[in-house]
């Protein structure tokens, strides 16, 4: 898929079908979500993968907005490492940018996701650090369910002049 | 281009030629941001499109990881807006989101571009705040250099094995 048409077809898919998720697909997420930018180029990033139902299960039920993970065929948790900080406090952003990457890599071959933010909930962060056995170093930033799209959804048309600023604010 | 290629060959490009960049290639940059997903679709994001060249000298003198902007055709400052947030303490993984479709817009268009930190660097905030004339609600999170490519790179192979965790952290 066009990246341009990639980025403006993307859209938050939350029902999947029963269709296995190959394991090259998920090695091309985890692969477009590395080549991410990150601060420094520091990388603060890892990723756990989880395709056990039972695990699936226990996310839905620990995270309100994620309800969608126990039917989905697989879900990534980001999280930050902030041992791997060069640059003290950029390892949200370079999370997100890998998490980003990763969606619109999953929209390009034709897999549905969605990005179900943890951090900084505190709540949602302590339940990820213990469903997933997290060291006190390693924060959970979001979880990605992911599947073949059981929904179709048109384009979103988000674009808005009102923010968009030339030279200045005002 | 095609989506994974771009995500695979999306490098941070620091020099740039003096060729122009029209305002439809910039307003495709903005679009891809503005399609970036955003937690509960809040979409708290303002751009700064500058072009000056005094202005982009400026954001060279307050920024010491910018020093390339004064060399730019243009460049982006993305800013969070505090109050469109529904779920506080979640803007700047929106817009480090659509950053980073920025970025891969820009290459997707034989752009070269550069994502430079700002917030939580204190300093850097308060420099482009008054630089930019930006009101206390909002917060500028990184400025993105962009040009034509005056410098070419190889792909970058980040993908590690020992980022990736099955299930569970072990």
């Amino acid at each position: 898929m066009e990246t341009l048409e990639a980025i403006k077809t993307r859209r938050s898919i939350r029902k999947y079908t029963e269709s296995a998720v190959p394991d090259d697909a998920i090695e091309t997420l985890l692969e477009a979500a590395m080549a991410a930018p990150s601060a420094g180029n520091e990388q603060p990033w890892h990723f756990i993968v989880i395709r056990d139902r039972n695990m699936l299960e226990e996310i839905s039920k620990k995270h309100q907005y994620a309800q969608m993970a126990k039917d989905a065929q697989v879900a990534i948790v980001v999280c930050g490492d902030e041992t791997l900080e060069k640059y003290k406090g950029f390892w949200v952003q370079d999370c997100s940018a890998a998490t980003q990457t990763l969606l619109l890599a999953a929209h390009a071959q034709g897999l549905g996701a969605v990005w179900c933010g943890v951090y900084p909930a505190k709540d949602r962060v302590s339940a990820f650090r213990e469903l997933l056995r997290l060291p006190d170093h390693i924060v959970p930033l979001c979880v990605v369910p992911i599947g073949y799209p059981a929904e179709e959804k048109p384009s979103a048309e988000r674009y808005s002049s009102a923010r968009v600023h030339h030279e200045a604010w005002e």
